[in-house]
């Protein structure tokens, strides 16, 4: 059954006659369409496609199944009409609409038409891999993994971290793929800042490296985080590393279908809580990767979502001292039918990289 | 005066007590924080800034003028206190909060506060450039013409487009910036879909190549689009550059402080439907550029709002010939007191690069 069948499906369920998809990667996931403004109608008998101008031959190559059309950019125009007849309930994703332009469609949209928020419905359906996107995120985490290892074959000590997030962007680029986001690599005290972004500063020796990368490849991400050392550590960057791993590896050891996000996130924080560590783990301990780097389901203390065979998630606590430096380590995980696989293949294990 | 305070002034004149800025690009405008996720309040005595645990440390370093906050990721939390007394009027930026996001904040946000739609305040203050603005959009400008430079030396003619494509970014990364969209490479008939992926195939000789490249420096963008030769050009596709050129320089001259967005786009479109081109010429003339590559003001056919001085617009007329082949040649250009200051130093002449 086609992904607009299942939709089709999931519309009926919600009491719904038709979806209006406007996240552009919800659009990409039902019809095909790689470009960047797009919309798509969804409901038992109706497959419509809206690009603009710009993009109308490349729709022709890449969306079968649907009727396409050619609107304004904003695409109200092409919403006037176009409709099957009578009373009819339209869902719209009201997780991605705006304000201003959920008062637009209400404007041109016939006013027999009833607007009812109904975002995720698309997004229910991604959270499940099929097995040619499993296929997909598992040569972008493979292609990241390279990347690693090209790395850590030439060193990081007194490189700028400005040059080492070149070179991880450079080589995944070689390798077909672009950045999914930007790469992290924070070294010494920096890597208190979760997010940091890279400086224009030599890495030290003697100290601690986290990288954090992913790859987008055919359209699908992978997500992977490594701490490296540049030498003999002090003692509590070494503690942390090895907390950090003791906590990633239980929370790792849990994942399967059944337990909810919050309680694999609970496995992995009760260990770095009962170190004394709970409150340098200030984020979340994964979340799901597939089309987009971060999406559902998310594995954190508020999650109630059960894990389900077919999702993609993050396994990826952290430490942070600050002022001292910081460890996260990520793996990038699937679902089975009875556990998981890990896609991500770069060892775990303390690597000193000079 | 600084942008909140001039915020504050727009703030007022619209009889709000508050505006709730959401958009991160704003915030990053009013604050200087560059992290992915926060928001500020601004009012006439207020200046409240909050980001989440992974973004505090660095906020410290780069944001001044506010009281800083740390909440929540999803900052609900941090909005049900921390208001000044009394009934309230809350503007919140309508054009960038989804219907659901909005609905989240009337359920946290206390009662004796209304919300109200006012989106586009602080892109008021962003269309008109700072000097020092201005200066970080010619330094981006300027950075592209290198890559520009560096190309037209290396040839084009059996290179793959996607090689080319990563020869721009990488020359663009080398000099510190970073791609402020994905570039645009486009031989033979694939230059006539205007937004066309780079291909996995060979650049043909006596063809043309539409190059569309943008840098991201200091936060800042650039844009500019050249069409070049790889060789003696059938003659429909030399007269259609002979006739963008004309069409583009035509609008290039019009531009000043006074006319609507529309009268420019006038000036260029008519020359190419004067040609009988007009139906091959499907997208606006121009668009605002700064701290997002597309932004306030538009040079299209709906565009009322009129240029000012400060105003940084790109002039960009196109010709697509399905299954032939497509120019387009895009400037960027400030607008000055008396006229306009071109920004892009690459030549518009017809290059032949084999």
């Amino acid at each position: 059954m086609s992904r607009a069948d299942r939709l089709a499906d999931l519309v009926e369920e919600r009491e719904l006659d038709l979806l209006l998809v406007t996240n552009v990667v919800n659009v990409r996931y039902l019809t095909g369409f790689t470009g960047s403004n797009a919309l798509a109608v969804v409901g038992r008998d109706v497959r419509r496609f809206i690009t603009d101008f710009r993009y109308v031959e490349q729709a022709a190559q890449q969306v079968e199944g649907f009727e396409r059309e050619q609107g304004p950019q904003d695409f109200l125009g092409a919403l006037t009409d176009g409709w099957p007849p009578g009373e009819l309930r339209l869902g719209f994703e009201d997780d991605h609409v705006s304000v201003r332009r959920h008062q637009r469609f209400r404007e041109v949209i016939p006013d027999r038409i009833a607007l009812e928020p109904a975002g995720g419905l698309v997004e229910s359906l991604r959270v499940v891999k099929e097995p040619g996107e499993i296929q997909r995120i598992a040569a972008a985490a493979a292609l990241a993994d390279e990347v690693y290892g090209v790395l850590r074959e030439q060193g990081l000590v007194r490189v700028l971290e400005r040059d080492v997030a070149l070179v991880l962007e450079d080589e995944m680029r070689r390798r077909g793929a672009e950045p999914a986001f930007d790469s992290i690599v924070a070294s010494s005290e920096r890597g208190a800042l979760p997010h940091a972004e890279p400086a224009d500063v030599p890495i030290a020796a003697g100290t601690l490296v986290t990288l954090d990368i992913g790859a987008r490849l055919d359209g699908y991400c992978s997500d992977c985080t490594r701490t490296w050392a540049t030498g003999e550590l002090p003692d509590d960057l070494a503690e942390a590393y090895a907390l950090v791993l003791r906590a990633q590896e239980a929370g790792l050891a849990a994942v399967r279908p059944g337990p909810e996000g919050r309680e694999i996130d609970a496995v992995a924080r009760e260990i770095i809580e009962a170190a004394g560590h709970g409150e340098h783990f200030g984020h979340g301990l994964g979340h799901g990767v597939g089309m987009e780097v971060h999406e559902a389901p998310r594995l954190a203390r508020t999650a109630e979502a059960a894990l389900a065979a077919g999702n993609v998630v993050t396994v990826e606590p952290g430490v942070y001292l600050p002022g001292r430096g910081g460890v996260r380590i990520e793996d990038l995980v699937v679902v089975t039918e009875d556990g998981h696989r890990v896609l991500s293949g770069t060892t775990k294990e303390l690597v000193t990289v000079h």
